[in-house]
């Protein structure tokens, strides 16, 4: 089984660390077999959003067919869903994927790529106006979301939570525990500041 | 204002990048102007734990006084608290800051540079009776805890629990809560498997 997650300059770091670190410990804690990849356009070093420099795996290139995508967020977005190399390849892998994830603005290149149209979605608070002035998106305010084979989640370090759903669906709830267990994600429920009140919160939080 | 950020190879991936995403998130909402690096012995690509390639900004040779240093944890450590050159790197570095965090068994490589003796601090659940062993750290089983100038986390993920707490202690409340809000840290309370009643459990999660 190949897992790839995409990144390009730009890319919001904690978007791809966050699943990747929850899917890269399935695999450890479950004896996994998968293949899991960090993908560019070309292989060479990528620089994210807040200037962490990463080294991709494969490029366009040398990537195998993936099972799963998942493409994050970040500024990069923004630029990326006018590249028709990316969005194209994002198309095609989707096709023979069995499922394919975003994080934050990542479902901005989702929709490029064709696969957001009349499903539900969503997508960073910031961007929720956004997203739904795409005009064919039914998006929601969760902190995840699965419309079929599609599945997207709010911003940043909503991808774990993303990536620990979907392997509790792949894998069941005990793989995704143990995932859980071992990167002690048992946040802190700690709120600074009353953000989650704030006039941009999205419904899941000002509905807590 | 210098913040670095240690790793060496086999360092968790979230360990630091969750520290990281905190800290460059609060500085772009602050508008900050703090030099946020990612420092290694040698400045050549890092293989982390779970096989992300990364490239430090800086090695000890042309890395400046740090204000604060955070050491993450992961594989890595159980070989870096006997690297010499690494752990005088950390001992003298630290003896400038006015703060040095760990996350997860980062905490060892501290003790190493003989930072915790006779302080609290916690680690990753797994290694708490290792730290213990040690015979001269107040072990405590907390999400993360300040002793002084030095503050340690539990495992993995608790650095951004961590991070934002440190936050909110040298910036405020508003500034731990923009970092919080950017980056759309609320995490789902979902639990998976039973984990949080496993023997080895830490006493925080168990007391919930």
């Amino acid at each position: 089984m190949n897992f790839g997650i995409l990144v390009f300059d730009d890319v919001e770091e904690l978007d791809f660390v966050g699943p990747w670190e929850m899917l890269t410990m399935w695999q450890k804690t479950a004896s996994g077999s998968a293949n899991c990849l960090i993908v560019a356009e070309k292989k060479q070093p990528v620089r994210c959003a807040k200037g962490l420099s990463i080294n991709p795996h494969v490029g366009f290139d040398d990537c195998p067919p993936l099972d799963v995508l998942l493409v994050p967020g970040g500024q990069g977005t923004r630029r990326e869903v006018s590249n028709p190399v990316l969005v194209d390849w994002v198309a095609k892998q989707a096709a023979g994927c069995q499922a394919v994830l975003s994080v934050c603005t990542g479902a901005f290149v989702l929709h490029a790529a064709g696969l957001l149209g009349g499903k539900k979605a969503t997508t960073h608070w910031g961007s929720l106006d956004r997203l739904r002035a795409l005009g064919d998106v039914e998006v929601v305010e969760e902190r995840f979301v699965r419309d079929g084979k599609v599945w997207s989640s709010a911003g940043v370090s909503a991808g774990i939570d993303l990536m620990l759903a979907f392997i509790a669906d792949l894998a069941g709830e005990d793989a995704a525990g143990k995932a859980q267990f071992f990167s002690e994600y048992f946040p802190s429920a700690a709120r600074y500041g009353n953000y989650e009140a704030h006039d941009e919160a999205p419904a899941y939080l000002r509905q807590r």
